[in-house]
């Protein structure tokens, strides 16, 4: 549940170390290293290809059509941070624009995740400041009531905590714990470490049916082959 | 309310001067200088990304999986125009493509807004020719019964009488009424001016917070930080 | 009607030169050769811009979150195929990634259609392995439940028969069941013909209205002019 | 375009006998005594079947998840108004209950069209006050951002001007502009009439093919029948 | 793929007697006979709660916005028929109604399947002439453009071949193709026959973990109890 | 983060009559008194009218197409619960019929809440055991692999946690925390105390811009009457 017109200050950040290295696995390695969990739903999609970032979690809860507690948040900003923007109701207003973005950069922020709109996206492609959103809409918003800062929200489906690490890339948004950060870092180094030999066997014609052993199960599943 | 079968040949057309100059301000500037109306809705999208454009608008009232007025409205192009296209209930067929788009482009059009879809986005994206659509499919259309041309339409929630400016960009697509363009223009002009400044002091690190004077406001709602 | 738990191995694919001919028309040629049908619905879209492709269709059917069949399906590939995907039931989860990509290539895919999801978009661009599908999502699947193998499936609304040809690019993807594509690329090239020559026409500032011989019947719809 | 901030007192209502007289053709036979047009979209459901009702409109417009201008709607009521709210983006809270019906009810409304959420629906079945909305929520308002009323709006994809006539259905909405609501009465008793007719020939088993002499027409346009 | 334009009069109809039997047992308990297959999509939605129907299907193919084929498809009803209307692209208008019911009920139709729009439902109810819509809608349609009557269509994702029997109630719409019929219609009497018995157990506070002797594979899978 | 293959047996209930007692408020004075918090979204629909439920949420987190762990739920429903069920990546399949209903009355169960699809929809009404869900379909599931119960899940968009207050009814449904539970009944008791009156001061024809003191506040943010 939500607490509504409050900013925490200080919360417990994971890990930094952590949190940087888990970039370069991207969503869907991290998201298989967790046990298939913590992802947004589909509707969260970057505003330019290739952008690849991670970052600890600062949350912030928006009212529909108002970006009032955007400016809030950005107080709350330390460098390496990803900003997690959710709704109390759904919304596809343009909460965030490229002013925002240069204040945002300003403080560290290395991204957003917003459950709403976005305006600007060519400019914010240009600064090359990353946002992943359920729209873009050139409709402003006003700034007359109160959300939160830094309370746990549900933003596209997905549990974030403030600290939690967020992994955003070309296939999606992913929430790690703080708890649960460095365990998932070393599940994701461990399955990039598999996937070089997986990879030159299958491109060299070998199937996965071979490889994973697979023949046998689906045979007692009762697959059969009609020649 | 619509009236079917009818094209108007003379329509007023905003003033061509201030017409041209809104393209730069783009459309969320330009919505924002119009006091936050007048936008289409969020399903408007580019067929590719940073096309930026304006222009007086003539509009096209279409049946769905019937594409005839298109080639009715071509006739009704004058250098400038932008053309928007409604349809009498949603659709998402492909009614436009390659070929309507050499003539569009032949007659001076700078776009197409359509409430529906397009196809061979490939090519038109290769002739730079714009459109903004709801939809992209192969599904072709037939040429069987009226609608009309330049009478008002609802196009994506958004009233665009015959004349109006329409902005358009990855934003995604304003209109502006003929008798507010100018007064559209000067606020959009006051607004950029301010935003240099604006993006300087924020890039300092100068936060919104205090560049807005919204501490005030902000704890007289009642606001309160938790350290 | 979908029988489970069944691979045909033995498949009647369409003429191999007629199905590669196909790809240069692309999806709306080619769906307007047949007749305006067969066509996979607009929520098809392709993982990236450009891709252009035909082939012989390799059918498989999913359960909702479950990608066992889809190493199955891999063992029927031939080159110059190209997988159709179909699920049970709606479901957006990321079916295919790199690994499986690298697979279908080196058992000469030419790409995949699947009405589900797809992830490491980013990699399957680099490698030019074309995906259409419905959404982009890292959520992982499981391998528990059969499906079927070269069963006609429907996909995005589309019925696809093993064998038939698909065609896919930029505005969708269509499927030219094998017994029709012989006449379907004549079709499609007697189309081409003709387009140069109204192009031509219709850039000169040619109206369609004319080149079409539109106006009487146009007017016996009863269009009226007003001025 | 919308003018914020203002309540235009003083609306031209249509006559209201013709108003009045309508309710009883229902929303599908007066949209196609108009001409198949001025219809909202099929988002708008009424909350409980079987409400059929017409009446002048009084027109609001509301910003996301802000009821204020609902409550200033109220006093600009007369007997025998149906009350139309758009929004300036979309937006699902419920912005209307019990409260606010039993008001509305004491004004001489006839009932709410909303382009939004509602809720306390089972109270308002109770009260026997119709609502046609896109959604129902127990999410509430805030009170803090102006609209306006009585200016021209977009509700549901149609344009309605206050004054105009609003029917409404098991079938949906229609708004017939008050210059056109004598004509449509008009339109609608003669289709009326001819009904019963109808509708008595096809019950004895007379196919339309033959009532509506479509059999040449089908075969001009190259239908073939198959034994 | 679909064939324009043509009607084929000569259908094998499934088994009467069999069609006729499948309607008490529901779509559920069908689909979950048939191996889960056959089955529309959930935007299927009668247009009032309680009809429970089976029968033969006629098949139509219709154009967007044009319900001209439903007055071709009249004529081939037959007693115990139920007409299924798939649609070249999707749309949501008004294209059948209370006339059109009374001369499908004339002709012995049982009930309507359409991937589109239904209006006149107030007076469809009191007729009890059930119909599974996507939509309802009181938009009218035009005559204009040929489809065709009993092909096999793709209607809301399933594949509907004429004189397959379609099985269709509260819980949605399901297609059983003539081969299957028999052997489908046995398969839910033996599901039903063992029912009475799982349900008395289940009452008396049995559960399904032991009743289905879940527990071994729950554990075999990994479960774990925490107290 | 959500952790599978895990069933939680002791689980900290809110007070049964506090949880007993919020049912009659209903989901929007419920809403309204926990500060507008709480709610799952809209697609969240009870599959008949009529019902108003309140209860200990247990909670189920499922695969998609995959109904196993509802049989282990069941045995951990205690007289009083109501089960909310998540699911891991969306999907409308039918998890939930007739048998699993009665077992869980059986059970004590007062209600289930599914952010998936439901069948048997015409006997769970005739049982009067209420869901609300986001879908209705005949689909069958499979038993394949493990989620887990009694663990925080997101449903419908609200963070549900084993023991929190759930009440539901033609509004909706929201999510109570147990720690928050006295002070909310109380503050919805405060609420409806008040209500009366307002109601009657209403109906008697005052105005909220009176009755509220709204006139001034209207006037300070601009608002203009134009006669």
């Amino acid at each position: 549940m939500y607490e509504l017109g409050v900013v925490y200050r200080n919360i417990q950040r994971a890990d930094r170390a952590t949190a940087d290295a888990l970039a370069k696995f991207g969503a869907s390695t991290v998201h298989e290293a967790m046990g298939r969990v913590g992802l947004m739903n589909t509707s969260m999609r970057p505003i330019y290809a290739g952008a690849q970032v991670s970052g600890t979690a600062v949350t912030v809860l928006l009212q529909p059509g108002d970006n009032w507690m955007l400016h809030v948040v950005a107080e709350q900003i330390q460098p390496g941070d990803v900003v997690v923007a959710a709704l109390t109701s759904p919304n596809t207003d343009g909460f965030f624009g490229d002013l925002l973005a240069t204040s945002f950069k300003a403080r560290g922020a290395r991204g957003l995740i917003i459950d709403g709109g976005v305006r600007d996206v060519r400019t914010l492609t240009e600064m090359q400041f990353p946002v992943w959103s359920r729209a873009i809409s050139s409709k402003g918003t006003v700034k007359a009531t109160l959300g939160s800062v830094n309370i746990p929200v549900v933003c596209a489906d997905a549990l974030v905590t403030p600290g939690d690490v967020i992994v955003a890339d070309d296939d999606g948004v992913v929430c790690v714990p703080a708890a649960m950060a460095k365990k998932t870092l070393e599940a994701a180094q461990a399955r990039e470490a598999n996937e070089g030999d997986k990879r030159a066997k299958l491109a060299s014609g070998v199937l996965g049916l071979d490889m994973y052993k697979m023949r046998e199960p689906l045979a007692k599943a009762g697959l059969r082959y009609v020649d």
